[in-house]
């Protein structure tokens, strides 16, 4: 993430969705705006007091942001599709309209991430041909860069179809964005060996290999953190587990370091001195220096990212939305979904 | 694992299973009797010369180790079930049915899983009552213990019934072998509310909620970490996922410690002293220091453990299985079950 093209990329910020909104999400954009001066504009939705009182402390006074009150909130406790048919005027709502409208280029919220889905799929809508939209998670591997867990809980109970559709969404993602050639993808699963597996793993398989993808065949486990291939494709119950218990590993490190660092003396020091090196040789393992996570299939960009991001992660979400839109995905994304289904159907 | 009762236990130990056997085998036999002396006897089970030859080399000629020959080997390579049927000579084999005639309580293999597994089953035999044995795999977690992911893979597509047998097997054996107090049971899933997740796991919250396990209700990807509860109950195609990803954690992180150092000599003077904290600090983090993973549901004790197992970690899956002998395990686990079966169809 260090360009963005000349053209001027339009963010709609759900401001009040993080836990820490709207404070986060005002330094976030801030932040974002200082890196990337003239390319950026940011649209704050949310309580109009609150977000002046936010940039007021921060001492910005550009033209850059802009302010769209809305007087509601979709808190992390409301179910997804009744607070975007009730919360008309929520911060996510009113954000998700401006893309719809033409208003804004790119969705990006730190709120409740089932109704950051409900309201790009019912609001700013699906591209055509697709059917269920990919959360497209990057978690990092041996070989520095990252996998990409694929669905990572957008939906439960998907069908081998939609699996195709989430590896080719995710391939064009990350071949369109991030300039990876010829992305693999492996689906996950209890054995590399064909044989194994679920009648869903199976059918899976035969399905994709009739696609131009690049398909690697199984992966186990083992794979994401090793980062055997780029995408690893699965349903979006198991994605959302895998996904969770990767992002947990730093909070489980930093717990037994302290409760090691407790034992003694010298256990401290030592600790204090592991703690810088750690934190530099996992840099990218932390959510927080990557941002948040796309959500694909939508026809126009949605960025989602953790209710406790703190202001770097809000920035880096910003820069996600800004290079999606640079590279065009929105109109990508459609090509390859067109050209899937020619291929599966044709034969 | 500091004490063992006074009953003699009889190890059948498969020699030949592990990447580095019989040399592991030997020297992680050796090593256990060595820590309680006349408490165990351990069957060698394989090639006679060459595991003769590893006892040489360890200078080892007390009474308390026993070869017994076999003269095929189980590959990791080989189809489980096919194997078991043509391999009767194999270490693995032989070994099963050492402990299906009674003349040894337990059999331990770093072989092939599921030949392990079909081992069990199919030649020493399911406790009545058990339709699917579980492998209750533990997790080192934030609260100094461990989380089990049940079931980490022995089958795939399990139905509600299995799950609720899976986690009877798994309280008894925590309670039972690790004294763990009303060990709490969390069903794997995409969110904390009942609502949340697939009709498989609807159906299975409704039929344990019949028993009197101590159901703590969803848990998340993050809660095996974190620890939340004792056991993470789930479909085995989901728990192989997560167990091989928690497994993960380990290599990826040294790969990352390694790949830091290169860049700077601060920064290899830095990993050189984070290396020996970082060591301690996750020190029960190390699959080796827990030794191999039960299968419950078996009429006798089958300890599993990796292929890569080294000594140390062959001498913790004979120190398990013991333990698991010591606590009368076989019949604790029949008493469960049979109780569970009374509740579940009486109510």
């Amino acid at each position: 993430m260090n360009s963005l093209k000349n053209s001027l990329v339009r963010i709609a910020l759900d401001a009040m969705g993080g836990d820490f909104a709207p404070r986060n999400e005002v330094q976030g954009a801030v932040m974002a705006l200082k890196e990337f001066p003239g390319k950026l504009h940011v649209i704050l939705v949310g309580d109009k007091n609150k977000i002046s009182g936010e940039l007021k402390n921060v001492g910005y006074n550009g033209s850059d942001i802009e302010i769209k009150h809305a007087s509601e909130v979709v808190t992390m406790h409301d179910s997804p599709s009744k607070a975007i048919k009730e919360k008309k005027d929520s911060s996510l709502v009113v954000a998700a309209n401006l893309v719809k409208n033409g208003e804004a280029d790119s969705l990006v919220s730190a709120g409740n991430t089932g109704a950051v889905g409900v309201a790009s799929i019912f609001i700013i809508g699906r591209i055509k041909g697709v059917s269920r939209p990919t959360i497209a998670a990057p978690i990092p591997n041996e070989k520095s860069g990252f996998t990409y867990i694929s669905d990572a809980g957008a939906f439960v109970d998907s069908k081998p179809q939609h699996l195709v559709e989430f590896a080719t969404l995710t391939s064009t993602y990350l071949k369109e964005v991030y300039g990876v050639e010829n992305p693999s993808v492996g689906l996950l699963n209890v054995g590399e060996e064909e044989s194994k597996g679920l009648k869903f793993t199976k059918e899976t398989t035969e399905l994709i290999k009739k696609t131009d993808l690049n398909f690697y065949g199984n992966i186990e486990g083992r794979d994401i953190f090793k980062g055997t291939v780029d995408v690893a494709l699965c349903d979006g119950f198991v994605g959302n587990l895998l996904l969770k218990q990767a992002e947990s590993m730093l909070p489980f490190l930093k717990t037994k370091f302290k409760q090691f660092a407790e034992t003694s003396l010298w256990a401290k020091i030592q600790i204090g001195l592991a703690k810088s090196a750690v934190k530099k040789a996992l840099y990218d393992a932390d959510v927080d220096n990557i941002g948040g996570t796309p959500l694909l299939g939508i026809n126009g960009i949605t960025i989602i990212g953790h209710g406790s991001s703190p202001a770097k992660g809000i920035k880096n979400m910003i820069l996600q939305a800004a290079k999606a839109y640079n590279a065009d995905l929105v109109n990508k994304l459609k090509e390859a979904i067109e050209h899937e289904h020619e291929r599966t159907q044709s034969s």
